[in-house]
């Protein structure tokens, strides 16, 4: 056809592979095939960012998009209202909707204190959000502190190898060392935070925030790419937008529009297994 | 004397400007100025961290070490019964006892999104705690974020340029990084969470976790060095201690102990000038 893309990447052989196809791997972490069949089940690699600051309009993001997204990702620590009836109806919906919560925490502290900071305080985050995810700057207690109150719940973790804000000091040799955290703790690490695949086991989910239809920033250091630059070209697996569908005049009508071009690049990237 | 010290290190100059010559530096951040009087008068630069899991044990122990602190750390996500009415009763024994509340969050997001955690959500940090610390992973957007809520409450910011954990990725070009950062942003960042003193200008405040009067470590990676090391040897400037007050029999008595040998250290090292 006509189509050519303007920057057809060398694609690893990984990358061909489905979201079906990686979800049987046998060493895939539990959590990491369930969302994968997510994926493949609701034709979406989409996770929604529902930074709003009142319970109820959660709830109702969670309702109403929940048909279109693999996961809702929260920061409950900006909820002016959160109460533990709050996490037991979004879990309920989690479950109606079939997605996961993924609670965006980045933990960041030494191990000891990562394990109190998950389990207890009045959020209690381990009881009712699937993934969350960590910083690797403290070393790896970080993880095995997680990993001390998630294992055992099933839950999993997501490290943090990149940021899509300016002047990230998460590059180069921090994002190495990060891969190789991810590598000897991959019973509870199931994938990373990052602006491209940066591991090869096919085991692992990359998971690409900043992502918004037109690329752009905010004031404060935010840079945003396009689905299909994200999911086609740099050969990450799920989509995370906030501001794109949160501010839109039509929440569902854009969730939808997302859902549908990382879709697209998804489709597109793995249609060329056959050429 | 016959007690020459086995290590004595090469300072320089700023190192022996006393604690009261800092607080009246031309450039010094108002709340680290603040900190360096309090340090200076009640011959104290030991900050209790105090990770207890309930609010009444936190503020006993606000009220019975408050005489021989500078500042009292806090993990308020720790807590199972956090409370507004806690908050306003914490900054009361701040108050009467003369000390900065350090609530250790290590802020690592997105400026927008450190904005709403530490402004708002059911913690409200910006509302009672002095000093805030954060990582510089995310690049200076995280401390624009931090600086639009707290500058103007006068509030002022640490960031993590080491920590105490093994295998931390804060090293090297990293904390190069950060101090960098921190240069910056003088405004709002007042000093630095890290292991020796990094910064020449003596305006900046050097705090260090992981003290014990033993060095050792836990299972989950932290890693202890004594008050002497940390203050004299290393040339910080507060000494973090945790679990060397909260596990002892007598924490009013391990706290004056720690007071001590870390005052001890600073006048030593001060007396340098007059060698």
């Amino acid at each position: 056809g006509n189509s050519i893309p303007a920057k057809k990447p060398c694609l690893e052989p990984t990358l061909q592979l489905s979201y079906a196809d990686r979800a049987k791997l046998p060493n895939v972490h539990p959590l990491a095939s369930r969302l994968l069949m997510i994926m493949e089940e609701k034709k979406s690699n989409l996770c929604v960012s529902a930074d709003v600051t009142g319970s109820e309009e959660l709830l109702q993001l969670a309702e109403s998009l929940g048909p279109k997204i693999c996961m809702l990702k929260t920061h409950v620590d900006i909820l002016k209202d959160y109460t533990t009836d709050f996490s037991q109806k979004l879990q309920a919906l989690a479950e109606k909707h079939n997605f996961l919560i993924f609670e965006d925490r980045k933990f960041a502290d030494i191990g000891n204190t990562v394990k109190h900071q998950y389990e207890g305080g009045l959020y209690q985050i381990s009881s009712w959000s699937h993934v969350v995810n960590a910083h690797a700057v403290p070393g790896p207690g970080v993880v095995k502190g997680l990993s001390a109150v998630g294992k055992p719940l099933g839950r999993g973790g997501l490290l943090i190898a990149q940021m899509s804000s300016q002047g990230s000091l998460a590059t180069g040799e921090y994002t190495n060392a990060v891969l190789q955290m991810a590598e000897e703790h991959s019973d509870f690490v199931m994938g990373f935070i990052c602006g491209s695949k940066i591991a090869k086991r096919p085991e692992f989910i990359h998971m690409t925030p900043g992502v918004q239809m037109q690329a752009g920033g905010d004031q404060l250091g935010q840079q945003y790419t396009t689905p299909e630059e994200v999911i086609y070209n740099k050969g990450s697996d799920v989509i995370i937008v906030g501001r794109g569908v949160l501010e839109a005049s039509d929440r569902l009508k854009a969730a939808e529009s997302y859902r549908k071009s990382g879709w697209d690049a998804y489709t597109k990237r793995v249609a060329q297994n056959s050429q």
